[in-house]
């Protein structure tokens, strides 16, 4: 049996529309509904940034989804039970009730924006959508990524990992990050949010990309005022602590 | 005035209905408008990945937008000028008729969609969306990006645009980028496209990735059978000449 479908999580006996139920004592895997009829779980990978984007995303909406967590420490995620349900072995990933699987955290968030619409995070109308998924993709491309690189290529923890660590590419990938950093600073000078008046996705993976320059050793520069002021403001957010 | 604003495109003195005008002579730009009332033009990049991306998507959806060249190996897409179309200097980008700019391959081809949604090429329902995002990101995150590191890291041609290259980051990725191939050669066992029974975006990534692989002095297995078979299909649809 595939130890990632035991879960952490009480069975409750039935469906529980999205909540967790806390006990009586581990079994299986807790049955979750949603507003679609959905059972589900999404297997987490705690404070890696992408399955924070996700919980994040879900914070933000309203969706409570049972958390299935993958020890990325113990390299659970590289196992080849964990390949099963992610043959690219990535969390987050997240586990339909007919054994289906999403990945990738975009995809996952798409998933649930179609069934919940509201609050909209990833734009609405033609001009909308574009300049969310203009500036999601900016921040992952020119940001969330290239620190993930400094991180990985650079940080002890990651030598199981990242193999082989190529320091050589986390060094030519920091004048890159500063490099956008003033880009998104001047792009924030006029508006609160990363794409326009409206926190959206982007935001979110902005504030996760924020949040790991510390584990990669980098920090925002003084001169990013206006960087400063919004990641201040996105993480005030009650959903900043997913 | 800025160069990129005088486009190699005959003004018809009028809209063209995204049909390009091709005489009588060299003036500003081409006025073209679509369904939706938008004049616009394509800065494109020739042979690079991301520009051809969209063409492929643009032609997919017979959807004809006047394209101006940007010179890639003349370092156009750095000049001062180019980055006040789009700061993080890469194309394509989308100049709209009001002077605002959609930057992003991914994020031009979704503004399309909201636009003219026949025929979906991000899928339809929240399920399909969900796994064309997935396979769209899993090739750009597995196998175009990871070619593009190899690709730039060691081409003697991008030695003034990767700077500085990281060969040993190029090796890294090579054995990720083969891993990958097991992996969508799977997939494609039992389906013909990338995400499924349609053709998508993800197609198209996936088309433009393998065909990036020859630059980078690589190549498919004999063994991915499966990628090869779907690689022909993909590229014998007229939209591949794009």
């Amino acid at each position: 049996m595939n130890p990632f479908r035991v879960g952490r999580w009480a069975q409750s006996g039935g469906k529980t529309n999205g909540q967790l139920d806390p006990g009586p004592g581990p079994v299986d895997r807790v049955v979750v509904q949603l507003d679609d009829g959905a059972d589900m779980i999404l297997y987490d990978g705690g404070r890696a940034p992408n399955p924070r984007r996700v919980r994040i995303y879900l914070a933000e909406k309203g969706i409570t989804v049972p958390l299935e967590p993958v020890d990325l420490g113990a390299l659970q995620h590289k196992s080849a039970d964990f390949a099963a349900i992610n043959p690219v072995q990535r969390v987050p990933a997240l586990l339909l009730d007919d054994g289906s699987v999403i990945a990738e955290s975009i995809a996952i968030c798409r998933y649930f924006e179609a069934l919940h619409p509201e609050p909209p995070l990833f734009g609405v109308g033609a001009r909308a959508i574009a300049e969310v998924e203009m500036w999601n993709r900016r921040l992952e491309l020119n940001l969330l990524f290239p620190i993930a690189h400094v991180f990985r290529n650079t940080h002890p923890a990651m030598r199981e990992l990242e193999v082989p660590q190529v320091p050589a590419w986390a060094e030519a990938n920091k004048p890159r990050i500063m490099a956008f950093l003033d880009i998104l600073d001047r792009a924030l000078k006029d508006r609160p949010f990363a794409a326009g008046d409206r926190y959206t996705v982007a935001d979110i993976t902005g504030l996760v990309a924020v949040d790991f320059l510390k584990p990669a050793k980098l920090m925002v520069p003084e001169t990013c005022a206006n960087v400063r002021r919004w990641h201040a403001a996105v993480s005030a957010r009650p959903s900043a602590s997913g």
